[in-house]
């Protein structure tokens, strides 16, 4: 695969209980919870089928103070660190630091004034917590909303840059920044230029609001591979109105597609045509199934022609290209023999097991 | 919407019938049918069924001559201009040229000399019609695949800057170039340095191979996404291993989340989090299946908290914030009045059909 990617921009590394965020380490995947906090068992089993689909960090929200045994229970089952997504309130900020959360995601313009921020910082410093400060263009601090000289992405990067140099002013610079938005050309705009004002603090990318898995998978696929191809983003959380253990294989399929970093096996599938000669769909959607309970980095070509059909195939490490009735099986450029349709997949799957 | 694209590259323009691709023209959606060109009425159908979805331009392959008066009768009772797909045999690009092709998708690496080139260009000009140059990772010219001292997409490059030099030498413009791989970073490395060396030629983007619709999704997303954010790209089809019908929705989306072309409606909803109190995911879902159904290029905001909600709600046509039992319901920045939670998308259709 050729890499095409501008080196990514050098942050300074976050440390969110065992994750590392920016530095160079591997781009992070993250999601966050849809149940009650207050509903531990619920909330503690979402956080687990989010780490087993690849989740690197969960995000809870912590909302009241009822919920804050819950949040700590949470914390402490949960397989991977914890980040605790509060609004408004700074002393639920300082509960969640105190609970286990490793990272406290705040946005500094809702906190309510600088005091209550200290305080924050303070509690995340003695917890060894990090802190994401995340932007939002919903909710956008009232004085820079209301600058008519600005555009929207200046607003959304005039805050960011207030927020960040109060932090690193206080000498807290374990920080994280996000600044998001729900339209895909605002979100490129204002990460590149964060990225240039301040290079130094690993971003969060994400679009808000994006929609439903189809259309919430196009934006986030846009904006996210726009940046991270321009070697921005530490890491990233897709949202999409849907489960969110829908998110986390689009977050993994933005990062592979990139060769960013790599989940499980690749399949390469043709489209078909009026040249196909076999069934091609369900095939390949078959071969997709069974690839989803394989953990090898391996690539798998199915192709349904004799024009491009060999030439793709020759460059998975297995491959089949299907002709009238039969199909020609490759490993790793090389045919090996020809399969009868019917044995296509099975035949596949005795090769990729060999490997 | 922020605009931060740069300016679209202003390629010569190509005529493909009453379609424009390139030269400042807005990007050309196409796809490809997958039945029996020899089933006219099958195919005819898949071309309506495609022109319906969104597509300006449908390919359809020309197999064998057996195929020569199905194709034509195809292309008399479409209503878009319909490309011929060729491959290997120089007579029935000819033959598809006569037979009312609006253009010709040729891969002159496998027609076998350029004297059968030639005469392939001299029956596209008599008959009107353009031609694309279709350079593909998986069917190389030989003795530039066999060079060692280049990369696959300097290999893709070589190809297309000898075979539009040979057009142009010929004095044959009406050119669309495409140079596909099955991995995005070498489609965007490819096509940098195509709109690079090319300057003057539309190009027509595609990922090859792409596979099933959630993974060809992120991967067209990400790859189209990343040269059309660059001002790159006249022209593109999504492949998907998947009914065609399925890409189309997909290109579209791809440049509605650029703000570069628009079709129908755009819906912003929330991921759910655990501050949500509707169930929104059901309600994001019909409201999206409604907006199918109209054509009007406005915006709807589904919100599920109080947050991010009324902020993000405001920058939408229409929208509403869900509260708990209730939600509020904006019209362009403004609420209009609280509605309960079983009337919400009742309510909200009301204000949209009253736009």
């Amino acid at each position: 695969m050729a890499n095409t990617e501008t080196p990514r921009s050098l942050t300074r590394p976050a440390h969110v209980g065992s994750v590392v965020i920016g530095g160079g380490a591997p781009i992070v995947v993250q999601s966050m919870t849809c149940t009650k906090t207050e509903d531990t068992e619920a909330t503690a089993a979402q956080v687990r089928s989010l780490a087993e689909a690849g989740c690197d960090l969960v995000r809870v929200t912590l909302p009241h103070k009822g919920a804050v045994d819950s949040f700590a229970a949470i914390c402490a089952q949960s397989p991977v660190p914890i980040v605790a997504d509060i609004h408004f309130d700074y002393e639920l900020a300082i509960a969640a630091a105190r609970s286990g959360a490793a990272k406290l995601r705040i946005n500094p313009g809702n906190i309510g004034s600088w005091d209550k921020v200290d305080a924050v910082i303070e509690a995340a410093g003695e917890n060894g917590c990090a802190i994401r400060i995340g932007v939002n263009a919903g909710s956008l601090d009232k004085a820079v909303d209301a600058r008519e000289d600005l555009t929207l992405p200046e607003k959304l990067v005039a805050s960011s840059v207030e927020f960040v140099r109060h932090f690193e002013a206080r000498g807290f610079g374990n920080i994280v920044l996000s600044a998001k938005a729900h339209d895909v050309p605002t979100t490129i705009e204002t990460y590149r230029a964060l990225s240039r004002e301040l290079p130094q603090v690993p971003l969060h990318l994400g679009v808000t609001e994006a929609g439903t898995p189809q259309q919430g998978t196009i934006k986030n696929a846009v904006a996210l591979g726009v940046l991270l191809s321009d070697g921005i983003g530490d890491t990233l959380r897709v949202s999409l109105t849907a489960d969110p253990v829908e998110e986390v294989p689009v977050a993994w399929g933005i990062l592979q597609s990139l060769g960013l970093r790599r989940r499980g096996p690749e399949l390469v599938s043709c489209p078909t045509c009026g040249r196909t000669q076999v069934n091609l769909i369900p095939v390949a959607q078959e071969v997709e199934r069974r690839l989803r309970m394989l953990d090898k980095p391996i690539s798998v070509a199915v192709m349904g022609c004799v024009v491009n059909g060999p030439g793709e195939a020759k460059g998975a490490d297995v491959g089949v290209a299907c002709g009238k009735g039969c199909a020609l099986l490759f490993r790793k450029g090389e045919v090996l023999r020809k399969v009868p349709e019917d044995a296509i997949i099975d035949e596949l799957f005795k090769e990729i097991d060999a490997l």
